[in-house]
């Protein structure tokens, strides 16, 4: 009945649902506080009271029809404003609003950015490993994923196989910085180095290659650790974002696109961005929470939750002998699988009922992703497990 | 710099904002109420209180992880169940909460449904007239839009026309119920028509092909009338609906999918739904939103103020001379221009500075759509100038 395409969609999808059932099952055995949830990259930390507040206020306050009613397809005015104003501050950028599209969240803004610029055929490049529905939202508009390999050690990207994918049918480049699920930020260092290697490219094959930076975890950061903002680096820039993450609110779908003022065609761009927001279904970002921005875009929520469990899970994990790069950012560890294949270190991890996910969906075999945006509590819980799962594969853990 | 779907989108839309800067720069002159803009389809009733009042609520009371946090991308249980229980309650129907798919407004729900059932080169039927934008929802998948005549004397669908356009590659028909830009209701009649006209084709080339009815006029009825509600009359039916209409609340996005039970594989349709929202970057619908309306699923907008609105300007308008359908619900009229080209009808009208929409946007050349979702005054306003594009093409009105 359904589609070729989501036959293969519904079956990828079938597999995450088995893991949060099989969680559920183990919870129903052993009980819920002797499982250990890392698969899921879910906000944990409380949203912001002022966020709240502002959403009060705006109802309590503001002309319901206009709160709640139809505004340019790109957003409110004096949101997009508001946005610009917070980037222009905290990064010394130039935007005006008109450079703003409020989106349906950063899964919204990477669609609407891929359908103004993709022809069919088009090639996108993605820096493995990176989050899996990447392959949808290049494939939603025609245009074919291809990866480039990372250096496993640092997991910055390979620069020689960077440039060597670039083809004349490159359109674009996406980058998740912090990375999911690494945790690893794209120094500036490696910013300046691919975008010298786009520009070269760019000349050679007489158009324009396009870096799409999408950055839901620009706010959760560690140890005085900053992400470029790569509108500074290169003119044919695209930032999306997502409040998701800095506000915790995922289920409200608010986001946006900054187009880099330096870009060529600027202005038609935006104007195809804003089209694109209404073709594609999503119309506009959902009013009330872009009315709510204006008065709360300088609240976050508290980064140190994240940071706190950082430390206690990356150096507890190192310390039992298990391999990975400390992370910088965002809130996911990546280790690497003690066992050749990734799958059978997540099935053993289920028997002391640790849940994680494969790098095979990051397009990373070999290794696996916890997300610690869980409880403290409940990553002190889980050591005991986590030492019986090195002791199994005989890593030279502490005693 | 934007792909060449969008350089064409990007015209079509910019004809769009002319109009709209027509209008202000008339106002601009002659002043604002002299300026009589039936161009845009926006809500124009006040937001129940109770809505407000669930949203706040909600704010005020539930965990906020929760209640802006991810769920299921078919939305919240409770919603879904508050959804199946309404539409039960009004149109005996058999709904339960797995058969509601949340969306972020119609225009997601039109995207998720075509998205899960197109195959690249499926055509879908469109019933001329029809609501612009169904040509990019259903390019967006790669179908292709098909165009059945309609019946312009009653602007019910030419039977014959439909039957003949249906091929072994049509995978559905889409019908606006109301319509935009006529008013009419497909009647009982007429959508039993179609019910066996389809089953019939379904059995000749063995596959199915969906209804796929997008309903955001729904509550908007007058004289007592009834939409025929679609899964009662064909198995293989979508119904795709949006509150913003009858909420007022068009900025928030916030809709639904209601899959007939019958359907065959309804089941795996539903799991494709849920995965298509998630895929095309909507993820789910906005989480507040849902929250709120399970409090507030009963509560409608003042459909008076658009019935006294609809029979000021169907009285006036016929009466000078006008020839029009009599619209049944939405807020449209759809007038036969009196010029051959509508076009010049449209540019005549601008000197009494009255804005409307030509028919051709809607595949229906040779009329126009006047939008009277606006004040009562600026109608009674508005009809001094009517009265002088009715003497400009000689129509025999009233004194």
């Amino acid at each position: 009945m359904i589609s070729k395409k989501m036959q293969e969609a519904v079956a990828n999808s079938s597999a995450i649902r088995a893991m949060f059932l099989e969680g559920k099952e183990m919870a129903a055995k052993v009980g819920v506080e002797n499982v250990y949830d890392f698969s899921l990259g879910n906000p944990m930390t409380p949203v912001p009271a002022a966020y709240n507040q502002a959403i009060i206020d705006a109802v309590e306050n503001e002309n319901s029809l206009e709160l709640h009613g139809y505004m340019d397809n790109a957003g409110y005015p004096e949101t997009r404003k508001t946005v610009a104003d917070n980037l222009n501050k905290r990064f010394g950028t130039e935007f005006e609003g008109k450079h703003i599209v409020m989106t349906v969240g950063a899964a919204g803004a990477l669609n609407v950015v891929f359908k103004t610029i993709l022809d069919p055929g088009d090639e996108v490049l993605a820096l493995a490993p990176y989050f899996g529905e990447y392959r949808g939202y290049v494939a939603n508009h025609q245009g074919i994923l291809k990866e480039v390999t990372p250096d496993i050690e640092t997991f910055q990207p390979d620069f020689h196989d960077f440039e060597q994918k670039i083809t004349e049918k490159t359109r674009a480049v996406i980058i998740n910085n912090p990375v999911n699920p690494t945790g690893v930020i794209y120094s500036e260092e490696t910013i300046q180095k691919m975008a010298a290697i786009l520009e070269k490219k760019e000349k050679e094959y007489g158009r324009e290659i396009f870096m799409v930076s999408d950055e839901p975890y620009r706010e959760l950061v560690y140890d005085g650790n900053q992400v470029p903002f790569l509108t500074k680096y290169y003119d044919n820039t695209f930032v999306t974002y997502s409040f998701s993450k800095s506000l915790s609110i995922p289920g409200e779908r608010i986001g946006y696109i900054a187009v880099c003022p330096q870009m060529a065609d600027c202005e038609q761009v935006c104007s195809g961005l804003s089209v694109a927001n209404r073709m594609l279904g999503f119309v506009n970002a959902p009013s009330l929470m872009q009315k709510a921005l204006v008065k709360a875009i300088d609240s976050t929520t508290d980064v140190a939750y994240y940071d706190r469990n950082r430390k206690l899970i990356y150096d507890k994990l190192t310390a039992l002998g298990f391999e990975c790069v400390k992370p910088q950012g965002a809130f996911y560890l990546f280790i690497k699988s003690p066992d050749a294949e990734e799958k059978k270190f997540v099935e053993e991890a289920k028997k002391y009922h640790i849940l994680m996910v494969g790098g095979t969906t990051f397009a990373c075999p070999g290794f696996v992703r916890l997300a610690y945006c869980v409880s403290y509590e409940m990553i002190e819980r889980s050591l005991p497990a986590f030492e019986k799962l090195a002791k199994a594969y005989g890593l030279a853990g502490e005693k």
